[in-house]
């Protein structure tokens, strides 16, 4: 089944390789006659997570079916060390699919630094920001539909068309990636830093990965999200 | 300088390392002392070309400034093999600088095939494309604007707001690749199969790299470009 | 069941992900509505080989158990895009198993070029060379163990004993790779300028992915392995 | 000039690209209009490495001509990240030139765990090992020598002679990384867990980045090399 996300998007496991044992099968062709020490699997997996010992983690490979806003994408694709197959606007026609954020995520920018949200918009101008987050995106769509038609007219190519539609509009892909690197991407976007509609992605990924490879998961959460590094200096 | 694309875009080279010469140094390293068959540098890249043996010509990088529309950088940022610093419209500002055609490249969808375009559009269908691309654009930074306002209001988180902006909107980048992945892009998007907008950002990197790395440009040119492969069974 | 491959290798399958089927799954994505035109799985995947849109490729991925000479391996690893975990002669002790070329393939120097191999040596000097490679890999060895040995002396680290063992010992390896980079793989070391001891793994494990993905592997050999590649200027 | 490294090998810089201006002017071109509050480059740079801000490190790129023993050689190359051209042992002929320890470094297998080293090995033990490393690495460039000779002989294959050559056997490459994959190889190689031969490379290099990239390197001594890692739970 799909986990839902956000207001149309979802992520779905296509197909994965491997497990928890698959990772601990891997490292003990390292260790050879030498893996007595670490008895059970569950050990030896932290064990490597605590010592960056990554490449046994990429024994496992998992394949999502995303669904998500193109300026999601954009964040998200700049994670090479993955697989990748989009829905091609040069193709096919986009779906008229848009986000609009829930009135509790309508956030203001934040005053304390640049980077981040403050409260949520209220009253008017939260009424405002809707009504043209939705004006616009209808609009644009309307446009697209029009330019592409082939009804009467010529009809624009549809790569040029696309160009006329903004970033809350909805893609979809394949994406493939070996537990190391997802780890590394849950890192990044499961963490506070980043924008809130691409930690929920995020989110609903860590779900799956706890049901998929839970001690992997146990030895990430505890290692690398709820971990704490303190600077030689700070030592 | 800069070498100008499209109406506001541009390629501009911040730095490189290596030449046609650090090609030959480091090919003539695994060669030994067995490269007096092959005497002159030129010679030696186009074997090199010839028989794929790639990983000389990833001694050479070069890092470029691009400015392009948003839909060109999706398809640019497909290529993993290249280091990337974009623009952020997290902290900052983006400017109001939209990609809109020129006449003669507003085509129609191709009717021979899905992936193409035809013609130009002319006439009425013409001047109503590029009426909406160009007050689409304009209102929907309109209204970006409006909604980041801090003016009177708390103003929308600028991560936000920029989801209401269209494709055609212009970003930056610094790109960094060394020149044997930049063949591989070049090869692909300076073809005949890429879309428009991102083949003449190509065409003005192939420029660039025929002053850089004469012979090594000349081999790819008709090694790759120009060459034609054969099936097995067409053989 | 292990694929047996010179005198003590093996490949074996552990795991994969993916078939036919999927590299369509992938690419029809892509293609969207657009994909009526190549109606079958098998004329859509020869459509793909044909044109490098190697991307739906990457989404089957396979895990293989090797046992190789460490001189093949020293030239397996340079395949960069691909995961690995080796047995560990820091933390284990190392087999006495030796690659011993067999008769036909004990080659002598090529006297055309400088980089392959002639006719197989004969009478006296194949036999010394046997004799050579024999005694002084056992010899190595008898060295190593009793260098290593903790029986009445301290006995020299296992990271240290193992730099007087010879590169045609045997070691093992768990590798992944996704089918595109295998492809890319088989297509170098399958390749006549390869050398014959990883020619003949890559031959093994042609067949192993002939089996698994015949549609694939068939487009492989007809575009890739069988292709011939004219320059611009020989057209 | 030449970093000398253990009894024949060195490392050498060939040629750089940037330096932390360069990682300045990236990450600036990410945040944009923003970057009001990290004033100077120094204190930029710490951030960057702080937050694992890791790409405006890829900006800067090293090219570096190193001589190693094969075994330390076969630790490296599993950096993936990097551009690698090597002496090639197919077209060339190896010179004589092996790594033997030094007293001082002729260090016994731990007692405590597996993977290290403990004293060094002293008296006549040491005498036999050194013995053995260095007649057997004779012997085998003699056979090498004498099987490669096409003095009234065939002459083996050089590719095949090579086999019999020990992994204290000295080759060269060709290596270029950027500055942040260069870092996690120092982490990892500069560490105590490396093992000492891959460490004094390590610490040679760590030397060339001082001087090349400061501010960089000053980061990450503190953050990364320095730092102390708390788990969650340890929290
Ligand atoms: C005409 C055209 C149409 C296209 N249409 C679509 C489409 O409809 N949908 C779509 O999704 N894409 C489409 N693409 C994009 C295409 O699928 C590739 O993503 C893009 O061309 C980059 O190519 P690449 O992967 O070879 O380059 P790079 O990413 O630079 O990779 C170069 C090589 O490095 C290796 N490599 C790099 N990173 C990895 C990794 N993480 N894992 C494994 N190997 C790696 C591979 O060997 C790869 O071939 C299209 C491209 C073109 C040119
Ligand atoms: C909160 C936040 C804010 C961000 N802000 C910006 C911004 O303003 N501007 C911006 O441009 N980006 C920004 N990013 C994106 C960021 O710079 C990275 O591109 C992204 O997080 C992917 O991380 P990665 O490179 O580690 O992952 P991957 O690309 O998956 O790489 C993982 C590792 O693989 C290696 N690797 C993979 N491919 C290559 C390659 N081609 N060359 C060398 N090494 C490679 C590297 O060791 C790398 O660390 C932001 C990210 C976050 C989380
Ligand atoms: C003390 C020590 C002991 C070791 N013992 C063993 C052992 O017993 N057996 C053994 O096999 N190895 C061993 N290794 C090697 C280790 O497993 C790694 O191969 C090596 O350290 C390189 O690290 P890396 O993969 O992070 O670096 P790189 O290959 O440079 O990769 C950097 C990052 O880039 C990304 N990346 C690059 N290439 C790929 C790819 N093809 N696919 C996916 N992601 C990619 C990943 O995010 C990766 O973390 C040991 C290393 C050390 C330091
Ligand atoms: C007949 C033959 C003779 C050879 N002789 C020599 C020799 O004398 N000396 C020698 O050093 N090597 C030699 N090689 C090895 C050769 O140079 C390559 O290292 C090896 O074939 C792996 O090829 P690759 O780099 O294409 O594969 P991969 O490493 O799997 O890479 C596939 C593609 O992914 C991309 N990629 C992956 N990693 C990176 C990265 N870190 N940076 C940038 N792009 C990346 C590139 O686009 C690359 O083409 C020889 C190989 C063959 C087949």
């Amino acid at each position: 089944h799909a986990h839902e996300v956000l207001d149309h998007g979802f992520v779905r496991v296509v197909d994965y390789m491997g497990d928890d044992a698959a990772i601990c099968q891997a490292a003990r062709v390292s260790y050879g006659r030498g893996t007595k020490s670490v008895q059970n699997d569950e050990g030896l997996i932290r064990y490597l997570m605590r010592h960056w010992h990554s490449t046994p983690f990429e024994m496992c490979e998992i394949k999502l079916h995303v669904k998500l806003p193109v300026f999601v994408a954009r964040q998200w694709i700049r994670h090479r060390t993955a697989n990748v197959n989009e829905y091609s606007g040069r193709y096919s026609i986009l779906d008229r699919e848009f986000y609009i954020p829930s009135a509790e995520h309508l956030a203001a920018q934040s005053v304390v630094n640049n980077q981040g949200r403050g409260e949520a918009l209220t009253g008017e101008e939260a009424a405002r920001v809707l009504d043209w987050l939705k004006a616009d995106s209808t609009r644009a769509y309307d446009h697209y539909e029009a330019m592409i038609s082939q009804d009467g007219q010529q009809g624009l190519a549809r790569e040029l068309a696309r160009m006329n539609l903004p970033a809350n509009i909805y893609t979809q892909w394949y994406w493939k990636v070996d537990l190391h690197n997802l780890f590394h991407f849950l890192r990044l976007r499961a963490d506070a830093h980043a924008q809130y509609e691409i930690r929920v992605y995020a989110e609903a990924i860590c779900e799956i990965v706890k049901d998929w490879v839970p001690a992997a998961y146990a030895a990430f959460e505890d290692y690398r999200l709820g971990s704490v590094q303190l600077s030689g200096k700070g030592v």
